[in-house]
Parts: structure tokens; sequence; C-alpha cells
């Protein structure tokens, strides 16, 4: 999906001979290259294994990891020319090693294939790339309990349907959000923990005739486990698909919490304003202010779905050990990558600068007659069966429409003339805080439910 | 994707009155009826719950578990007829339920809401599945552990992009496939963790104002957890979706192993035969056998990968908290759970009846010169450097191509004319039986490394 | 998707012994029943040609013909019993034909295959059913087409980013709605050609050696085209793939559609309300009312997208000619059928039973200062440079704001204090109708534009 | 997906400021900028149409086409710096413009809005596009074409669940992939015209209140229709995923192909030989030729499915008109075109040069039984009954099995005594090229009738 290979590379290759198409086409270093740091640091733990086994000579190995720390620093600096007719990330680097330091450098590759290599490689970056993830995750669900707990209290209708259903306290509204993400980051963790096997020395596909130390080289560059099976460790592409999926799942959630900003941010709803650095304006309708971040949130969430499928597909119907196809594994994966670190900074930093409008919040409460369930419930304690409650309720709510009014707004002996059995202490309930109030239990809408869960939440959080 | 759907509703329902057409297309008694067990389940312990809090007095909820203990014999026993203008399983039940015991019936309901009913049906259905699936992979482990003990010596042609590499042994294969299962079987266990987390108690989106006690109904139904938001517990399907692509895996191994069964059972491998009744014959050529089983799970790989963006798109922009979207997750989340449990149950059958041609796979490692790279480790390992190894062995490979044998059928003089570092030892190497061998590290596809993986990995599953 | 599946089938299954559930497992009939009408018509076809070519005497043609005639009489009339242990509909039919009319029977697979045959069946089949969803998706447009005529002077605010960007009318916008649909059927159009091309004679997979007329055939079942490959006839899905494509999209109409109607229904937007047949109500808030139709039809989208997914992740990898994996290809085709026809019945009857409550989309066009743009569009009219028009209308809509009127609503001295250029005549700009009016050319929002395209599409309907 | 978006933009991002990162993650102008020539393609007619309709001079016009064409020189010369800060490619050559030309560049942008103006783009880009691959479509056609001649009467096995069924012709087996991809061309077609709609003149939503002429604008740019709707025009992106699905047939089509060759080049089946350059070789084991190309092919076909998800969830739920998410539209389409038209390069170039082993194959037809059906046919015309007729071959086909031979290696005393209506001139039925030359209708697999499809095929290709 890029624009430089476009200009680089494809547009040029249509106007190439067959055999340099043919080289652009099957290469991979214009993508792969991304894995440079990865590669090296791999490579350094294999030459140090060959050396403690006795394969390499300390004065070779360390040859050869200077060699690699100087390639390292050149790529770094930007000296470092990739080479297309390399064809991939892992040729480019030895290559050059071995123009540096001669043939030594050569021997780097003992005992292993770039079957084994590439697996390595993307399992250390991406590795990586989960920490920032899960760290993203965690900065953004600091930011929603600290929202949260500034609008405990603050209430607002609760849709089913985007219809009112009953009041709720934003706070609560945004721990919703909180959970979300909550699974995702342990989600996250679970994925983490398959992706941190060690393919290398699983070879071209067999092993390999040399006496390996893998559970040292697994220490060195700090694998839970060493894979168990060579041919499964160079075919396998499970982790990326899981991480595609778990990415799937987060998108899924930005994009369900900007539909929400989207539909808030709207002048119908007018319940929150989102800060104008998120937003574009329009020089001519200063009041216009159109919700672009939240927008492209939702928007990139289709992105993270055709990862998913792409890697799905690719790996479907492969016959083991190794096959080209998967070089196609490295685009998908990069993008979901990119797309979901990019999408939470965007929302981390979005969120706790939402300006909330408590009073459009509450009005709009207030307009959807959302305390008739209360009244039922208060019916029922009062000892009215189930049924009759309902129907003394659905001509409250009669009465309140005819007089365009809130239920709470109804007069006592207008409310007794539906059932004798209510009472003064019925507008308690009859209000959004006594509405709110009364679903205190775990996980209910109250304030004081919604505190505690918050300092339940940055327990498990400091202690992740 | 039904049959009975068609015949029955759909069918029928063009023909039918606008009304009676509306009916039909929203209800979801058709599919979700499926869920009476466990509807029931939930019920009885809400109504437990209600007892022990005080909101129903014992007799009330005995009347309750009684009346829904019946139901359920008279579903299972046939007698009961779905209404669809009842819409749903809940609802069916429900007015049985009252029909049954009375205005006590009503009760039942209270403090709660068909959507944190829904919810926590399916959950209790998945978990049970769940457990119903890692068996199925728990056999399908243990039969190819067998097999694999059965062939830890067998060689065959390791491949790579489906040309002969080097020789494995076929039990290291087979354990390549063990290990892709055994991932799936701790995917899921994670997967399940998340599944088992109870929703009950948020009612319709807030809470309820009853004084519930959701830990004592998450003891009663054995969830490890209550869910911590009311607005999250309603409207979240996270855990179908986590379902659906850890199943997705599954399908995707499953076709990837049949993929290679359907080769190896080709004339042109001829490496295998399946039993014959997982494949079809034909009378007039009594020789062809179709593998139809591995054609299936090869072709129902799709089905489950359409389930798990069905529900992905279902969930992508929907605001909280319950919408009637969600009713549409129940058939894409069936179809995956009964792929993959009618999958693995094909699979764990076939497998260990798989009748091996050892001779034909030792024939076609024979043929592909596979020990190559064991000449040029022998060649390293004599002190011959990396580069001009592989020059000695391409001249050594094209010689047996021109003599049309094997690297192991050339004469020692023959090789020590391309090498003088080659002694009579040479043999050990180019054997098939002395490539694998030499290959002993873990999860290298030498027969010792083989079992040591079927110990261990037995060990791992019985506890599991 | 199937609830009788897993009831009748799967269900039962499981308990099973292996060659029971293996038949069950490998049997379609419980899905491909449903083509039977489609494979008699097939078979007659085929009969008749055989006849006409002399394979079959008249007597004998005749005799299978009368035979097919009876067996569909028996299914229609619900007195066949279907019989897994015979595989599927074809098997299933020949069966009770060959028990009905005796040897004959068994030569009306002369020159065919079952390979030839269910692609026969399944185009015929889709080719009808292309046929009933053109009929709706007509249905529908003449309905939008009413309803814009009603409401082609109905203003209403048109939205970018879900702000309010311009005044348009509601019948414009329904046109909008009208031409995704016309694309729709256009779409379909093009895919009915490929779907009506004829595989019958490609036999297994090479054609046959009896002198079959196949153009003989085709004119007898309508086909456009006879396959002109028999490797590619009988292992094409290209058809049912791009049947879903098409499918998609009308989901993907449909609920972008139902989303508008679903937030023009909530209390904030109040622009429409839905007939109550389509929503479901509260006994206990009878002011609220559930939008369930648009709802589902959102939710629907997904499942299509699925069914895509299954088809292309089924056919990726196939090798030619026929293979088992597509047995798979007619649950999620038919399921596609099913979503997409019932979908569009449910928004035909709908839509043209909304009710428009033109004052809110009057009052939300007037708050969001829609006609600023118009201003500056007059301002460029009159000479005003375009940049210094921006800034005039800027200032002109900030000091409406703090006013809390609209544009139209600032007195003319008030106006040309901003800029000299303002005369009288800029109400007629700043009005909503003027602003419509104004757009009057092809594709625009003007009353008249709007009644224009609707004669014209009118037209192309008629003529469709 | 791409790396350098990586390198340059996302990498530095994470360590930029919040409002630097917003900036960056809301900018479109690392891709978008691909479509400057057709941006300045459209805007060069809009300026012609406004002078046409005297909104601008014609010496305005002049000094604004002057300074669009400088401009494209400067991109094409490498000349043009693109800043981020300005968003997208339009609003970096609006701004370079007016710095060129001064304020009449302003004047470009009367009655039209970056909303049209955009899908106007990718249209034209895209059609341009579809014509590039057309061409290519073409190219691959007539190759196979010209291969199918050359080995028209070249017998191998065909094949059905993998196994050997019937004879066929090599030449009828690429005439098989001939079809599929004289569908995608006709399939492309129809997709142009639906693309070849031009939204010019929609403006932001609305329509504009200039009189512009919006058809002289549609002729100026070769476009067939003008978009009848003008809020449809700048929220429609049905013509994306339109062609998407038919490029992810292509690309189904291409790997099923794949699959082919692939298998066809292992050593097992030996088929085939790819050409050189198409493949990677090893060193050390000259023999060995991985199919590289092939390999990417069909791993190339999931990404195309998932670019086709992405774009279907993308505008799922999106209310009209236009709306930030559609930004995301680009970077999945642009990686279809690519990835389409790379793989199609790559397969029109590699099939002509296919080396075909005639021999190999027909040895595989011959092992396989694969006229038995020839037997049944030939026994049928006999007279012979046709469940007699299966008994009869069947009995024959495993003494051909005892004694190891083909069944034309079968005395005819012994076929005798398995029927007395069998006689010498069973031979020809026997054989593989009287098994061939029988299937002589069209369609079928004879040599004449795959010659007889080429002629016709040429023709059609010639009259396209």
């Amino acid at each position: 999906m890029s624009e430089s290979n476009t200009d680089k590379l494809w547009g040029g290759r249509f106007s190439e001979s067959t055999d340099a198409f043919v080289e652009a086409f099957t290469a991979s270093v214009m993508f792969d290259r991304r894995l440079y740091r990865h590669d090296i640091q791999g490579s350094r733990a294999h030459a140090r294994m060959l050396a403690h086994v006795g394969v390499l000579t300390d004065a070779e190995c360390e040859a050869i990891v200077e060699g690699l720390d100087a390639i390292l620093n050149d790529i770094e600096a930007g000296r470092f020319d990739w080479d297309i007719g390399l064809e991939d990330v892992h040729m480019n680097i030895e290559a050059r090693l071995t123009a540096r330091i001669g043939a030594v450098g050569k021997k780097l590759h003992t005992g292993r294939s770039r079957n084994d290599q590439v697996a390595t490689d993307i399992r250390l970056w991406l590795r990586e790339e989960i920490d920032h993830i899960r760290a993203e995750l965690a900065r953004a669900r600091r930011g929603l309990l600290e929202l949260a707990e500034r609008e405990a209290d603050t209430i607002m209708p609760g849709f089913t349907h985007l219809q009112v259903a009953m009041p709720v306290t934003f706070g609560h509204h945004l721990l919703a959000w909180y959970e979300m993400l909550a699974r995702d980051s342990a989600r996250l963790r679970d994925v983490r923990r398959r992706v941190n096997v060690m393919p290398l020395g699983a070879a071209a596909l067999a092993g390999t005739t040399y006496p390996i130390d893998r559970a040292y080289a697994a220490s060195l560059l700090g694998f839970d486990e060493v894979a168990a099976n060579s041919l499964d460790a160079v075919s396998d592409r499970d982790f990326a698909i899981e991480f595609c999926a778990a990415a799937a799942l987060i998108m899924t959630h930005l994009s369900r919490t900007s539909e929400e900003m989207i539909l808030w941010s709207s002048a119908q709803f007018g319940f929150i304003e989102l800060p104008d650095r998120f937003c574009t304006g329009s020089s001519i309708m200063p009041q216009k202010k159109n919700p672009d971040v939240p927008e492209l949130l939702r928007g990139k969430a289709g992105r993270v779905n055709g990862d998913l499928i792409t890697l799905l597909t690719l790996m479907k119907g492969q016959p083991l050990a190794y096959n080209k196809d998967n070089q196609e594994d490295k685009e998908p994966l990069f993008d979901a990558v990119d797309t979901v670190r990019g999408s939470l900074r965007a929302f981390a930093d979005m969120v706790p600068a939402i300006e909330v409008k408590r009073e459009r919040m509450r009005a709009a409460a207030m307009q959807g007659y959302a305390t008739a369930t209360d009244l039922a419930d208060y019916l029922v304690r009062k000892g009215v069966a189930f049924r009759d409650a309902h129907e003394i309720v659905g001509k409250a709510v009669r009465r309140a429409i005819e007089r365009d009014c809130d239920l709470s707004e109804l007069e006592l002996t207008e409310l007794q003339a539906f059932s004798a059995a209510i009472d003064a202490d019925v507008y308690a309930a009859l209000t959004l805080e006594g509405s709110v109030a009364a679903r205190a239990h775990y996980g209910g809408t109250a304030p004081d439910a919604v505190r505690a869960r918050i300092r339940q939440a940055r327990e498990l959080l400091d202690n992740e």
C-alpha cells in the first residue's frame, strides 16, 4: 500500500525489461529492510551461540559482532545503500558484512537458513511492537480513568437502539470504553507469549548438523521458549494472524468509541466538543468542526480486518514447510501494527482533552422519560405486581407526554391517581440522580460504583 | 445458511403479508432456540440468587425452578412448540413458564433484561462448546503422537517450495501438525477465560435497582469473573470474535494438513493411502479413491474466515449499548462452532487410520539429492571453507545427475576427485539415515529427537 | 448457519459411530435439496436433448420426463423422504426415478456427470433468484421515487462529517439512495449474463463421447451461452463470487441507509418516525420505539461480506478440475441470496411508510448556518474576491452566533457593515429555499432538479 | 503497507509533538500525491468549463491551465516539494498554483469542492489503470492461446480430486485458464462503465450555485456519464469495491493456475519446467528450482481479498454525504491495482516460456486407467446396459491392475472374457488418443475442438 513502492519501483517497473521486472517483483528488501535492527540482533546472538559451542572462534565471533554493529550504525545514519539485487534485508546485511570483514562474514550463516532467520526477525520485531502497543493502551486506559473520575457524577442518557433508555453516568460510560481496552491489553499479553518463541535452529526446515545450543541463543534474545519442531518453526505464522485478530478487535473498539464521539459532537446531540487540533474547521463556517480524527479511526478499522483476511488467506492451503508465499506475510503485519499504534496514540491524546457539555447531556436524559423503569421498580418494591406496575407506568408516561413534562415533574396527586401505592418518596426514584444512585451494585452506573471500579482498575493497571 | 430456514420460513415468507413477514424477519427463535438449555440454566441461577437476596420467597423460587425443569424435559422430549410470534428463545420459555406456574413466572425477570440474559446464555453455551472442542483437539493430538511414534524412523522427503530439500522423518512431520493443534488448544484456553465472565446483573444497560448479588449468581453458574461494567456487559461480543479467530486458525491448520494428505494420496506422490470410509470411489475405476474428507476440511476453512468477518463487520460501528444488530451474532458463531467441532472429529478419526507407504516415501527422498546439504556440512567440518564446500557439492550433484544415481551411490574415488577432504566416513553423512540422525538437537528431525518430543508432549497433554 | 442442521444432524452426529458421522459430514442433501426444482428442470432438458440426438428413444425420454414430473409433485407435496445415505439432491432424485420407472431411469445420466449437473442446477437457481432480487430492487426504487416526489420541496440539513453543511431537499437525499439501488440493479444484470452460461455437456471434466447437442439443451433451458471449456465449466464458481460481491454492495447500501434511518429516528434528530410494525416498543416506555428493522438490515450486511470471503477463500488454491471442496459453495450462496432478498423486501415495505417530520428537518437546517456558502457565492457574484468573501462570511456567522440567530435573520444594515456589496437581494440567497433552489443543475438539490431526475428515473425503470 | 511511510513518517511520528503527529496522522499527501496527473487533468477541464460558461475569463483560464501544466512538469521532473502541512495532493497543487500565478489561482476552486474533486481524480486514475490491466489480460490470453495451439495434441491426465480421471489435452487445460481470464476482462469492461461516471459538479454535497455545464466538463474528460445525484456522487465508492471484487477474482485465477504450475513442476509430477528467471536455485543443489513467481502469485491473492474487505468495512455504516473515513479508500485501491497489474505482467511473461515435458504427462495419463470411462461408453454404444457396463469395466480394470498394465495393453481375448460385446475396435476407445478425440463436441477436449476454440477466441480478442 505504498506510494513510494509505486513511485520508485512499480511505476518504473512496468517499463523495465522482464528480468529487471522479475527481480523487483520477487524482491522484498523494499519492505523487509524495516527489520534491520532485529535481523542484526538475531545475527549477533547466533554468532555468540556459535562461539559458545565452538563452531566459531572467539575472534571470529568478535569480528562478526563488531561488523554487525558497524552496519547497524551505518543504517541508522542513512549510510547504507539497499540493493534490490540482493533480494532481502538478510542478504543485504550479510553481503555488506562480508565486504567489510572478509570471508569470516560468511561463517555467520553456519547452522541457520533464511527460513529460520526471517521467522526469528519478525518475532523479535513484533514482540517489541506489542510492548509499544500495550504501553499506548495503558496510557489510553489511564486517560479514560481520569476522565471517568472527573465525570463520575455527570448524568447522560443511556441508549439502547439509539433511543434513550435510562440515565447513566458519563463516568460509567467511559468505563465501558475502559473495559474494552483492558481486554485488548490482556489479549495482547497472551499473544505475546505465543510470539515469544524462538524458531532459530530450525535452519531450512529440518534442523542442522552443527552442535547448536538453542536454549543459549534463546536466553540471549529473551525468548521464553524454543520452537519444538523445526518444520513447524519455519512454516508457522499463527502468531502474526493471532496478533492481527487482536489488532482488529482494538480497531473495532476505537471505531465504536469514535462512532459515539462523532454522534456526540454533532449539533443534534451536542454532548461533547472535541479539541480543535483533532478537527478541521471551515473559514466561512466558523461554527463547523469536523471530527476528523474519530472519523479516521473509524475508517481505519476496515484496514486491519483486511490485513487479517490477507494473512488467513495466505496461509490457508500451504503445504509444509517454507513456501515463497510467506514473503507476503510482512506487509499486512506491518500495516496492522502501524495502524493500531498510530490510532491508539491519537485516541490516547484526544480522549482526555474532550470538552464535556454536562447540561446538554442532562437535558437529553430528562427528555426521554428515562426513569420510567425506576418507577416500575418502585411500584414492585411497594408490592404492586410486575404486570400491573408496567401498566401504571405506561399511563403515567402518557400523561407526562400530554403535559410535555418529565415524570418527575408530575404532581404527587397526579401520580397517585394511577396507583395508591405511590408516596412522596417516589421522587427519589424519579429523579435522574436517584435513578443512577440506585444502581450501586458491582458494575452498576451509580457514581459510587463508578468510583469503586476506578480505584480497582488503577490498582490492576499498577500491577500489570 | 439453513435449508430449513428456507423451506419453512423464508420460502413461505415471500408470499406472506407484510406483518407476518416482518415478524419472521425480526424473530430469532428459529436459530436461538438452540440455547434453550443454557437459557434455563441461567434462569435457574437467577431465580436462586433472587431468593438468596430476598426478592423472591423460597417457595416462589422453587416453583420457578421446577417449572423450568419441566420445560427442559418437554423440549428435550420434543414436546415444545416454538412460537415465532414470541420472537426468541427467552420469550418462548418465559411464556411457557407463566402458562405453567402462573403469575409468579413473571417474577423471574425481576432485575434482569433480555440484554444481559442473552449475553449470559451465549457465554454459557460457548464455554461448553470450547470444552468439547478442546477435548477433540486433545484426541487429535494423541492420535498424532501415536502415529508419529510409529513413524519415528520413517524417512520421507522434506519439502520447501514443494521441491525436495532434505530428508526428514515422517514422525517429525506429524509432530509439526501436533504443534499447530497444541497452539490451538492453548489459544482456546485463553479465549475461555475471556468467555467465562458473567454479564448477568447488567440488566438492560445500567444495572438494576434490586439488591442483587452477582457474585453469588456467578458462583452458581461457574463463572470465573463478573463483568465490571453494565454497558460493556450487554454490548460486548469480543469473546465471540476472539473465538472465531481461534477457530479460523484451527481450520487453517486442518486445511494445511489436508492439503498435504491430498497431495500425498495422489498417484504422483503415493505416500499414503486414506482409509476407505473417508473417501469415495468409482464403480468403473476401482483404483480411484477421492480424498473427500480432506477436501471438505480444506473447503470448510473458508467458512470460518467468513464467520469471523461477519462478526467483525457486525460490531464495527455500533454505538453502545445494545442494538438489534447484535441478534446477528448467533448464526456465524453457531456455524463456526459446528464447523470446527465436526471437522476436528473427522480429522481425529481419520489421521490414525492413515496407511503409510514407507517405500514410496523413501524412494522420493532418494531421488532429490536431499543430502547435498549434509555433504556441505561434512566438508565444513573437515575444514573446507563454506564457499568452497558449496562449489564442491554442486559439482558432485551434477556428476550424480549425469550418472542418474544418488550422491550416496557415487564411488569414494569419484567423490575424492572433487575434494581431498572426503573420506570413507562421508557415507554416514550421505545416507538418508545419517542425514536425519545428525539433526538430533531439540526440535530436529532425528528419530531420537522425535521420540523425546513425543514423551515431552504426552506429559504436557496429561497435565493440561 | 442452520439451527435445524444442528438439531437434526450435528447434534446427533456427535454421538454417532464413525461411519454414520462421516456419512453425515460429507453429505450435502440437507442443504442442496433446495435445488430440487432446478435439478429436475435440468434433467428434463437433458433427457429431451438425448432423445433429440437419438441416444434415448422418444418413449424412454417420455418415461423419464413423466417420472421426474411425478417426483417434483411429490417433493412439493411433502411426500419425498430425503435420504442422507444418498448423499445429495441428485442421487436422491435419480434413485427415486429408477425406483419408479425402472432401469430406463439410469439412462438419464448418459453423457453427463454430477460435476456438470450441479453446476447447471446452481446457475438455473441463481438466475431465477437474481430475477426475484431485481424485482425487489425495482419495487424499492419505485417506492423511493414516490417518496422523493412527495418530499421534493422538503428542506433538511445536508451533512458532511455528521455536521450540518448546507441545506438539501429530502427528496434529493432519497434520490441518492435511489442511485445506489439503480447501480445494484445494473450490476446484477451484468452478473446475470455471466451466470446464464450452460455447463451441461462438460460431464466429469472432459466432455463426453456421446453425440450431444449442447446448443439444443441450452435453448430448452434458456441459457444465453454454452460454456466453452469443459474443465472450466465444472470448476468455475466465479459467478457465485461475483453475485456475492454484488450482494455485499446491496447490503452495504441498505446498511448505510439504515444507519441514516436510525439516526433520524433518534430523539436527538427526530427527522422521521418509522411505522410501528418495523419497530418494537416498550410497555412501560410508550414513547420508546426501537428501529428494529433498520438495525437488523445494518447488522445483516456483515453476513454477506462473510459469505463473499468464504467463497473467495474456498476457490483460492484449488487445482482443476472438480474437487470436493466445491460442495462448500452452496451454503454461503444460499445465505447471501436469502439475506439480500429478505432485506430488500423489508426495505421496500418500510421506506414508503416512513413518516416525515418536516418541521424538525427544517429547524435543524436553520440551526447550522447552512447557507454560509450561499452568502460567499453571492459575494463572489457581486465581484468580491474569493478570499475576501470567505472572510466576510466568517464575520457574519460569528455575529449571528453572538445574536443566536440565523444568517437570514440578521438585519440588512448589519450585513452591510461587513461588506458594501450586500444588497436586499441577499435574502434570496440566505433563505433555505433560496439556497436549494439555486442548485438547479443536473444532479443538484433544487426541487426542480429533483423532479426532473424522478421523471428521468421512472422512464429508465419502465424501459429496464 | 509501506516501508517508506514507516521510515519517514510513522517512525518519526512517534516522537513528535501531538500537533505534528495529528498533522501527519490525518494527512494523505504521502499516498494521494500519486493522483497528481489526474488531479491536474480534472482541474484543467474544470477551468475550461468555467471559462465556457463565463465564470472565468479566457485569460484567467489560460493562466490557470498554463500554471497547471508547469506544475505537472515540475512534478514529473522531481522538482516539486510535497508539503504534509498542506494535507493532500489537491491543496499542494492549488497552493503551488496560487504561488505561481497569483490570486487567479484561487478561482480554480469556484463551483467545486475537494469532495467532488477527489472522487473525480480517483475515477480518472482507475479508468486508466483498468485499461492497463485489460491490456495485460489480453497479452496473457494471447500467450495462452499460442501455447494451447502448440500443445493441442499433447495428452495429460485430467484430474478430479487430484486423482487421475480421464485423459485430456494440455491445450484444452490451458484453454480453461484462458476462459478464466476472458471472464475477468469482460467483468472489468462492465466495471469500467460504472467507474466512468463524472462526480464533478456535485461540489461539497449539494451541487453549486454557479451556472456550471457538467456535460461539457464530462466531454472534455471522456466520461460516459454525469453522476445524477450530488449527495451520492461525493459519497459513492461502489466503483472501487466493484473493481476490488473483480481484482480478487483475477488473483483467484492466478492463484489457481499457480497452484497447478507449482504441482506440475514438483519432482513428483514433473509435467513442466519453469524458465529459470522465474525461479531461484541453490548453489549446492543444482537440480533444485523453486517456483518463486507462481508461489508469489498464489500468496498475493490474499492481499486483494484483504483490500476488498477493507473497502467493504470502510463504507458499511457511513451516513451520507462525505466523511473523513473515505480518505482510507485510496491505499487499498492502490494496492489492489498494483498487485493485479504486477501479477498479470509476471503471469503473461512466464506462461509462454513454460517448458512442457510431454512424455511425463503422457506417462502419468497412462498410469491411471484414465480410459475406463471410455470403455464403459463403448459398451453402452454396443448395447450393453449402463449398469452392466460399469460392472464389466470394474472387472477389466482390476485385471489390468493385477497385470500391472494399462487397459489398452490387455489382449482382445482377455477383454472379451468380460463381455462378448467387445470387438477389435475397442482399442480406438482405449487409447489415450482415441479417448480425447472422441470428445469433439463444443467445449470438449479433442484436439480439433481445442483448435476450433482457439480460432474462435482469437476472433473475439481481435474484436474486443
